[in-house]
């Protein structure tokens, strides 16, 4: 058990696909997202918003560290029911802010989580919400994965962004989504190993 | 790939630990809490409600199967300022029943969602304050991990309860939790492989 807190073996790229598909491991996800920390406890956020569902998990795996309360949000950039794009982004939960944790944003510096930032228009609204509803003191954004393409939303002007890693504009697999894709987590995470270049069986 | 989507090797039972604790790796709690997903299936919720901050990752992972939305509420059992336990579990976060999430709650089919049954406690008190303040047609609740230890809560009748794994009464470290332990996730996540009698490299 000598591995260092930060394990310098770990490297966050990936460089490596199957079929076109980029499957990322629990693992992979936990590091790269709290490799973010440092910057995060510069920044010193009261309380974390996690944008559902993807934010979750990464929000949940920054607490430990940031020791700070999750508020949940969810928007809906599509509806299922008829598979097309909305006209915008729908809010479909919010935080009451008439609660303990609740409190924590209004005129406090918010940190606010998802997974992927891909065309950023979901970032943009849920940011936007926040400051025109919440009214924070200040807003950070935390994702695990930045995808390099052409982006749709604007953040507004002060609001930091920090993205564990800078990924190419591929199909990101992620752990918690290996059902959709008609895997096990066991062969999705064997899967995520392919991806990372580490030779199966090995850590 | 030949893996089937319930891989047949694994068998959610951890009967070791180190020094008293035990570790769990992220796919154990994926599997274990997923081993409910057919239960749950036929129960037919239309909403999840993650108990924060254990619930969020359990919950998550179940989404992906169940296709239903997650609200998030907290609860405190201790106050971290004085470390002593408080006269009663506090609500510190709830949902807002005027949004399209949160209107899915009163009068329909609810699961509740926690990492452990410890004590019962927090359980018996989200419950009780769901069917009190939200007033559902029926409520199941599902943890990873039940403790087998005398418990001090009790759940009202008609609720369904599942775990996906009985576990003796030891200390549990899960992977979100891993930097509280002093471990980076790749070292938690090789201490979870000794706890599962996986020997090292292997899967």
């Amino acid at each position: 058990m000598s591995l260092a807190k930060q394990d310098p073996a770990y490297k966050a790229s990936k460089s490596l696909d199957v079929d076109g598909k980029c499957y990322f491991s629990y693992s992979d996800i936990h590091q790269t997202i709290c490799s973010l920390v440092p910057r995060i406890k510069e920044f010193d956020p009261s309380v974390i918003i996690a944008i559902g569902g993807g934010g979750f998990i990464p929000a949940r795996m920054l607490r430990t560290e940031l020791k700070v309360p999750i508020l949940a949000i969810s928007l809906e950039l599509y509806d299922d029911s008829t598979n097309t794009a909305r006209p915008e982004v729908k809010k479909i939960q919010w935080f009451d802010e008439n609660s303990d944790v609740g409190s924590k944003v209004r005129g406090e510096k918010v940190l606010i989580v998802d997974e992927v930032d891909d065309s950023r228009a979901t970032l943009q609204f849920a940011v936007e919400e926040v400051i025109k509803c919440n009214e924070p003191a200040a807003v950070c954004v935390a994702v695990v994965h930045n995808k390099r393409k052409e982006k749709k939303g604007v953040l507004p002007p002060n609001v930091i962004y920090l993205a564990g890693e800078d990924v190419d504009d591929k199909w990101n697999c992620y752990p918690w989504d290996a059902a959709a894709y008609g895997n096990s987590i066991v062969e999705h995470e064997k899967l995520a190993k392919v991806c990372s270049g580490v030779a199966e069986g090995r850590d």
